[in-house]
Formats: structure tokens, sequence, C-alpha cells
């Protein structure tokens, strides 16, 4: 079946394996005469391509798109964008013990149950090289949004244990530490904490946040296409996320009624605006102006060389190590991906939604 | 837009609000041949009926469902079978107070911001009476999936601060208290617990746990179709769900990767299974034969006696206390509309990948 | 699976057998704030109702419509709006013979192989009353299309043999005959054709014309969402349709490309525009500013006294006659099915191609 | 917006221009297991191949398929199949001069008023070139189709007045002739008559048939998703396409109920079948085991070189002769095409009507 897409009007279809020829995304129902150029898409496909630091594989990927279609004389034309990522470095590793048993925490085996055999080299479509056609679709969703004054800042809340301090938050600071983190002394700390998680070759997860900022009031339809119901949904299509919140999240189950609804009142221009943003943005499913505020939990990457149990392609049980080159944490290389989620998601919920502006 | 469809082979509609003349659900898609009657739904409404206990609105809501098309002498045909349920106490009550000002919490401002007025009378179509039709037609797809062996099992985990506790946790007690809480004594707690918060004139939210067995391995699409973000999806669709997470959730971004992932192993009947179940029953997006096993964080109700500052609809600041009938609490009678999200996902999610079998 | 549903933002699903307690059809993503009354609906229902002329069923159908949701204060509030026609006189009647073989020319057989069994009760879900919930929605599609000055008009070309004369095309003609023919003396020529018919216990088919003005250019996307294409779907999902052709049709596939292309010339106002219109308003699928002219072929009515060759449940070969009060002709009633479905059809494609204004 | 797919389960989005670097396809939903190879696609795309008669553009388009994705050692994964084409030949023409006017019976203008510009190159994505991405879809359906014993026969049943006679129809004649027509005299004729045409500067329609044998019972959705308004839509969508007519359809018109209905007989293997096929092999939208039998109207190339009045990009009336290398006739080219719609859409239905079998 389908699920390779996504979108109504703004529809994202990827495709590609790890080791494949290519990976890439068709972007349909983009507008026309936007400018767009291979160069707005690499600025975000860079910021998730390995080897950047001690914290990444040292796997080298280039990861260079090309816009095959729906591009003229610098321009969208409204016809559907084929954005293509060479895989370049991936032919030449054996993949044959791989194909012997499933990796704990992989989707091998759910592949194997529901296909009847897998594609197993480098964990096929089921690899982090999937998200190249989300980031590279993202990438022009948030061009767009940012024309209209609505802007996306994600970065790493906490890295296994280590989490930022609120007080400390430096947003100059994210692009500085490898691990996308608004906060210097945490950003420490998780290097710290990471490099004993080397050591016992072991892996770490952490928790991504995501704040939309310009979002007007009235995006997001009642009932099922809920703004925040679309956004849960997208963001849970990423293979490590486990958890996904808005505004207080959990929290909010703990609260009381006076201490999580968020008080109106008259803002600098006369507005309407909220007091407080407890809610996170989203009131009954339909922003209501304030910002966007998420959260989604990154579980810790699965490739560990720590021996563990398994079962092999005889039905028997057995020990392995992953080796390799593997991210003792995934957590910096999916901001992006959580970044380019959302602004596919909120994108297509903006177009949908302006029909009742009709 | 539209929005209030869900679902690509098994299709729910719902329309319907709060004070109209009538609620109710199109089901489109389901197979011919399937014995049902207004019995089989009704059972399902009635776990969501109010004034069943303290802690619910005194609020007196027949809601007995109508079955007007889709079944012919006591079988589902093939053709879209039409749910109603009349509204019949809700005409009475004068709602132009409401309409003057926007209830912390709730829709009311979205809405206006969205459409320029709103239905008024009672939340209108944000109110939670819209999951009427969504537990009608949640009824139908659960006993699809029961005879396929499926079972679904949806509980209060925590009210407030009170939570179960798993050393205690016992099925049979889940019907026995006014807050479907498998633990008896949590569930005392929680009455004292809300006593307070009524007596604060305050509310309380909470958390629910839904466990499906049964599902056999292979069922979801990779990518965007993710058996686990199409669960996010239809759960964070229900108005005040703030939080989900699957498996160990939130605490799997502060594992590492040795205690979160899940060993394979060989089962009792010579099958491929998991040791443990950090994953909650999904492994790359497509079920692996474990237990489904997710968490939905409601926040308390919005609608409190307690004094609040708003904003009126001349745009001038004011106090509210809302009055009236409410429900110091949503979350036990939110239990069976997660249910009802989980059962009318995963049947459609059964259908859709059933081609893969193909 | 489901299938009771179309289009994407302007989306209407509808239910109900011939014989059931009820038919409606629910109608989501209509805008916010248009002024609409159940006598906005009736107007539309009153076209197909029968028993208005010798040549339709003396059938008494009231087909009385209720709004239950989705109206507040006469306007429409952007939520769905819920429909239903109340089945009134059609409990009665024995169906029991009719289960016990096939119609030729009806759905009988295909309902029974594709669910196993079949509402046999005046055709169930492949009754001809199906049509209710279309011209039910319709209504709201083409009162929102007048509003922007897009026009519909549908009449009969012809019935049998017997074709209008464009030399004496009269639109006020169209509501003065049993017809719906523009040209009062094919009208009387095709009521002496029916007489005959139904003398020798036959039924008559014809082609049904519609007419779409003040449509601007640039509706319908590209590919497969082509608005011809999309139009060819919603008219050939009308029970009866067998063929379907827009400006020239079959015509075009004789004609040379010198005689078939529409040369372009500027307007009154300055305006680039066709200066024929072989075309019928559509180029590459997008409208082109001129009328949209299409056709649609409507088979004679199956249900004949005539004897018959047919099958019955035990597998054996008989013969049937249909008695009983059946159209002679369904294309009059036909007429504004046909529009509702181009009206449903038109405002979905101009609410999609809104975005490219974006 | 979107409008680049099509196809529920198994679905299909094409991409490219032209004259831009590829054009191609996504075909997501493929089952797993098939066996897939360059080869199984490029026999369908040969056949859509120019320069193969003195009746087809003598531009050379090599048009070689690669699978970037979806087929692992041979065979389809279940994964999206991402296919591409490689445009060769396009670059080097200069095509400023077209971009200055409106090229009547092409979509120029309209994709200027519904983008604000266009890629005029070849006519972009409006071009005949954009059907590639559908027959490299088609050619995997058509595998899958006749693993299941579906096969479809596609040819020319007329060019201009110049109609094949039935009584002459020979299916191994029809790639024999450069028209693909099952009647060697009528192929004939329609050389002489294309002789004419090219002389006089001008082009040629024609009608395509499309036969599709093996069909099960039971396939197709009532109501909106009927397996003949699906199939309309699909080869409506294909560029040139005027009319859509199934079984007798235009003729059915003007036949009586006696004449159209089939009767129900037993066949020889004990099975209900019809005694004739008037209908097409659809009643009530689902299939009913009879051959499905539809046609199309092709227009006429709207490419000539005769002189023709147009409007340019200043709004002046001018005159265009649209000289170089175009098909007089593009019925031949289109049958393929057909055929890969045909494909498409039946495979998608079978799969989505498969539920009922649940």
């Amino acid at each position: 079946m389908a699920g390779s897409s996504i979108g109504k009007i703004f529809t994202v279809t990827t495709w590609g394996e790890s080791h494949g020829e290519a990976l890439g995304a068709v972007v349909d129902g983009c507008p026309a005469g936007i400018e767009l150029s291979e160069d707005d898409i690499q600025v975000y496909l860079d910021r998730r391509k390995p080897g950047q630091s001690d914290y990444t594989t040292p796997r080298k990927e280039d990861d260079s798109v090309r816009i095959l279609s729906g591009v003229f004389e610098g321009k969208t034309t409204g016809c559907p964008i084929s954005l293509m990522v060479k895989n370049e470095n991936q032919r030449s590793k054996d993949y044959s013990k791989v194909a012997g048993y499933y990796r704990p925490g992989h989707a091998d085996y759910t592949f194997d149950a529901k296909y009847g055999f897998r594609d197993y080299r480098g964990g096929g479509r089921s690899s982090g090289r999937e998200t190249i056609g989300r980031v590279a679709a993202g990438a022009i969703a948030a061009k767009i949004l940012k024309s209209k004054g609505i802007n996306i800042l994600t970065y790493t809340k906490s890295i296994g244990e280590i989490e930022i301090d609120k007080s400390r938050f430096n947003k100059e600071e994210i692009f500085k530490n490898p691990f996308y983190m608004p906060d210097k002394q945490a950003a420490q700390e998780a290097g710290k904490y990471l490099d004993e998680c080397k050591k016992e070759e072991d892996s770490a997860g952490g928790v991504i946040e995501c704040v939309i900022s310009g979002v007007p009031a009235g995006i997001g339809e009642p009932v099922f296409d809920k703004l925040d119901a679309a956004l849960a949904k997208a963001v849970f299509s990423i293979g490590a996320v486990k958890g996904f919140e808005i505004g207080d999240g959990f929290a909010a189950a703990k609260a009381k009624g006076s201490e999580n609804n968020d008080e109106f009142t008259i803002g600098k221009n006369g507005e309407v605006c909220l007091a407080t943003n407890h809610c996170g943005g989203v009131l009954g499913g339909i922003s209501c102006g304030s910002d966007i505020v998420f959260r989604a939990a990154v579980k810790p990457t699965p490739s560990i060389n720590k021996v563990q149990k398994t079962v092999n392609s005889m039905g028997e049980e057995t020990e392995v190590s992953i080796g390799g080159r593997h991210d003792p944490v995934i957590v910096p290389r999916a901001v992006v991906v959580v970044e380019a989620m959302a602004a596919i998601t909120l994108l297509d919920m903006l177009f949908v939604s302006d029909i009742n502006q009709y």
C-alpha cells in the first residue's frame, strides 16, 4: 500500500533506500512563482549530514541535491518538483551478515513479517537516510513559510539525562555546538555524557523542541484534522520518535484547570492574545496566534556495539554486536528532520485552511 | 475545508454540534455480512454518558443511537452505515451570555478567528459531544477487530497526581469504579483528589493508557503512514489530548540503547518475539506482534467556576466564572473515546496493510 | 471500501438505501457565513421528484430535506452540514419476489457478486434514490457558485431518436415541459415517442447537456486532476450514464486540426478569448474562460414490463416482467442530478485551484 | 495544488517537463515480491516512442527508463518504485518564439492564466512527454494484472473518418501496422488519409478502443468510485481525450430498454453470465465478469503548419504556423497511454475492492 506521501494540497512523496541508486522526493502542490535553487535545499540537507563532529557517524555522505523538474528560470512553475540525491559511498560494504539476523530496535523483523523479505543493505527503506527526501521537501516548505513571516526554531532540549536550562537559553548557540543545543553548558555536559556512552559501547536518546512563531490564528481544522494532530502524525512518522507533546503536554495531565488554562488578554496592538502559553499555540485544534511549541522524544540509537541477544534467519537464538560507524545519538541530526516535518505540515494546513477565508 | 473524516478504507465522517438537532457519523468501507445492531453501539455510547457518578456532569443525555442505513436483516451490507443520536435536553438553556466572551482553555476564540463567528451553544462543534460520532463508529470497528482476535483494553492511568500502581493492576476493577482505573486504591484516592478540586472550584486532568493485544506482525506502513503515527494523529484529534507516547515514550529519551532495545527471542510456539516491550509493539512503524501500548495526556477540564480573566466580544478585558454542570475531570469519559479512535485507526490500517499479502 | 465520498476540499459523503429509514449526505468543507435554508435545497430536490408528469413514475415521494447540523442562525458555520430525507412511502411493498432473480440492466447481480448478498428492496443502495444526497449537496454547491457569478444550465438534449434543434433553442422552455427540453417542438415529439415506448412496454434513454458559464480561466489541475477528467468521473458516477464528452467530444475525433482548434482572439474588454468553443471550455485540463459544455449519455430505464430472460437465485434460467410504477425514461429526472454533480465538482476544483493564487 | 497523483492503494505520482532534465514516476503501493526489470517497462515505453513510422514525429527520443528504488535482487520490495527517463535531445532548440504567443488547441494560455507564467519549452508539463511516467507505471500495473489472468487489448478504432470493420478484426494485425489498427485494410486507408492531412498541413484525430478480459465480477465501488467512473477519469486525464464511453456508450442513449438490457444466462461452467455485452462489463459501477469495453475520442493534433490566428504575449492579434516535427495524428502513440491508464486504474480498484472479501 502507499504510505510514502503526506499532505493534502502541499503533497510530498518520498522514495529511496539506504543503498539504492538514489533517494528523493516529489513535491506537488507548490505554488508557482517562488524563487528556488538547489542551494536553498542544500543548506537544510547539510544540517542532517553526518561526519560533522565526533558524535555522528564518520561515514561520508555528500548528499548533493538536484532539482529535476518544476523549476523554470529560477522559479517554481506550480508543477511537481522532483528532487534527487544520489547515493555515492554506499555500494561497497558487505551486508550479507546483516541479512542473517534481526537487529534489536530496528525494523528488520517487521519488514520481513510484512513483505516476506527485505532490502537488508543499511536498513533499506527503514534507514535514517529515508529522511533525506523529507528534509529536501521541508526546505521548500520552510522557505515559503518564511516569506509569510512564519519562522521555525528547532533545537535539542535534552540528551539522555542532560537537559538545557531555560535561564541559559541562547538562540545563537544552537548552531555553534554539535548537538544543536541552545545552552553552551548543557552542550558540554552532553558531550561528556556521550563520551561515556561510547566507552560503554552504548547509545543515547533525547528530546527535540520546536517553536513556530508568526502563525496567524485560525489555522487547522476542527475534529480529525486538528493542527496539533497533524503535527503529531508528521513528527511521529520520523523513525525514532516515541513521544509527542504540545504546550505543557504530559505535565498538563497533572495540573489543575486554573493552572493550565491560558487567560485571554488584550495585546499591545489591541489584539486578543493569551497571557500564558500552556496550550502551546493551539486551542481546539486551531492555532490561536501564540507560538506553537511542541516536543518529540527520540529513542537511543538502536545500533550499539554492546552484545545483544537476537534471532537469526534460521530461527535460532544468537548474539550480535552491531559494529560499524554509527551515531551514538541521532538527536542532533534529527533536529532538522523535525523542523522539516513541521514545515511541511504547517504549510499544507495553511493552504487547506485558506479556503475558510473564501 | 473538510476535516471531519478519518480513515482511508474504513472511513468515518462525523457531524453535529452540541446543541443542534442531532449528532452522528457515517461509516463507509465496513465489510459486508457483519452482524450489527444498535445495541452493539449503544454499549459503547453508554460508557461515555455523563451523570453516572458524582464526578461527571449531572446533565442528562440519553444518547440513544439509531442506525439509518447500511444494515439489512441484521447484517452490514458493505454500504455506508449512517448513525444518528438526537440531542434531547440541549435546547432550553440560555447561551447568550457565553456568546459574549472567550472561555479560557476552550476553542471559542479560535473558531471566531477561523470562521468569523461560531455556534456558541455549548461549544458547538468543539464540544465534547462531538465525540459521540467517534464512539459510535469505534464500536463497529472494535466489534470487527474482536472477531479477528484483537482486543483493546483502555483505562485511566492517572488523575492529577494520583497514579495507578502496576503491582495492584486488576483488569476486573476497571468497570467497577467511576474512573475506569484498574486499581481500586488509586480510584479511591482519585475520588478524594477530585473532591478537593471541586471544593476549590477547579478541575483535574490525567493520563489514559491503551493496550491492544492480538495484532499480528506486519500492520502499518513505513514512512508517513506508520502505525504509531496514525494512532498519534487519531488520539491527538480528541479535543483535550496534549501528549501521546508509545511504549516507553518520553522515558525512552533518557534511556540508553542497551536498556531501550528489545532483544528478539523464540516464543513458546517457535515464533520470533520480543523479550521485552519497550517499543510498545511497533518497530519502524509496523506492528511486531507484541501488545501495542500507548498513553494519552488529557488536560484538566477548562470549564471551572473559579474566576478567570478573559476578553469579551467588544474587545474588553473582563472576568468569568464558568458556572454550570461540568465534569471536574473528563478523563474517565474520554477512556472510551481513546478506545474508539484506536479501534478505527487499527482497523483501517489492517485493511490498508492487507494488500501486502496480495 | 469507502466510495461514498467525493471532493477534496468541498467533500460530499452520501448514505442511504431506497427502502431504508432515510437517505442523506454530509457536506464537509463548506465555507462559513453562507446563508442557507432548507428551502434552498428543497428547490433542487423537487426537480428530481417523480410523479410530476405522465412520463415519470406515479410513486409519491415527498422527499423533504432537513438540515441537522452545520447551520446556525441561518448561516453555514464551516462545520459539516448533515442533510437528511426520510423515506416515507417505501416500506409497504413486498419485495421478496425481486430477491429471487437478477433484473437485467440492474446491479442486482454485481452487488451479490461483490458483497455476497444485497438489500434487494427497490435496488437498495443502487437505486436511483441514492441521488437524493447528491442533489441536496449539489444545491449548496450551486448556491455558492452562483454567488461567484457561475451559473449552470442543464437540459435534455435528446430522448431516444428525438433531438432538440439548436435553431429553436429557448432557455425559458426548459422548465415548461416535463422533459426539461429547451425546444418545445422536440418536447412534444419526445412525448409521442415515449407514449409509443410505454405501449410497447419498453423504455428510452437520452442525452443531457450542461453549460457552465462564468468560470474564470485557470481552474483545474494539469495531469490527473484535470477539470474535464474530474467532471467525467463525477457525471459517470451517476448510475445510468454510459458516455461523457466535452466540447465537440466524439465528433472531434473525426475533425481535422484546423477545424477543431479554437483560435485565440481579443475580446470586447481586451481580454484573451476563444473565437470558437470546440474545446468546451477546457484546454489542457484547465478552464479557459469560455463556457464549459459537456454531454452525458443516459441509457434507457432497465425496468421494463416486456418479458426478459434472466437467472434466478437457484441458478436457473427464468423469465421476468418488471411490472410496477417505473419511469419510461429517467433522463428528465437525471437532469438535476447531472447539474448537482457538475456543481459539486466545479466548486471543489475552484477551492483546490485557489492555492495557485496564493 | 497537487494533481500529479492517481490511485488510492496503488498510487502513481508523475513529474517532469518536456524539456527538463528528466521525467519520471513514483509508484507507491506495489505489492512486494514481484519480479520486475527495466525491460518489463521499456517494452511499454517503446510503444509510445516516436520516429517509428512516417506518421509520427521524426524526433529522436530514446526514453530509456531506470529503476532507482523499490526493487531489490530483481523483486519489488513493497516500497516506492522510482522510475526515471532522462531527456536527451530536448535542450538544443530555440523556444523563445513559442514563448511569445498562445498556440491554438494547446494549454499555453490556460497555464499562463493559472500560474502567471509557464515553462514554454515544448509545452512544459502539458507536453505529450508527460505521459512517459504514466506508461512506465502502467507497465508495472499491467504485469501484475496479467499474473492474475487479466489482459488488456488496446487498439485504434478509427482515424478521422476511417474506421475498422469488425468483420475484418484481427488481433495479430495490431502490432503490424503503424496505427495499431486490428484491420489491415483500414490501416492502409488511414495511411492515405494521413498523407492527405500532411499535404494540407493539417492533422487528424481518432478513437481508441480498449478491451479488458479476465476481470472477476465484483470490482468497483457503488456511488462515486464506480469502476467506469474511475476509468473515465483516468482516460480523460490524458491530454487530447475529449470523449469516453463504455459498452454501447452514446448509442445506448438512442436504444430502447429491451435492446440495451443484457439478459442473464447460465454459462458453460454453470456460472451466471450476460448473453450480450451492451453494458461493457460494468453494472451499477461494479464489474460483472464480462469483458470491459470502452472507447476514448482523441482530438486531432493541435500543432499544424496551416496558418492560424492567435494572440501574442503583448495582447495583440497575430498569425502562427506551428512548423516543426509534429505527429499528424497522435492516436497511435496514445494507444499505449490509454492502456497504461486502464491498467493503473483497474489494479488500484482491484486492491481497493479486495477488502470486501475480508
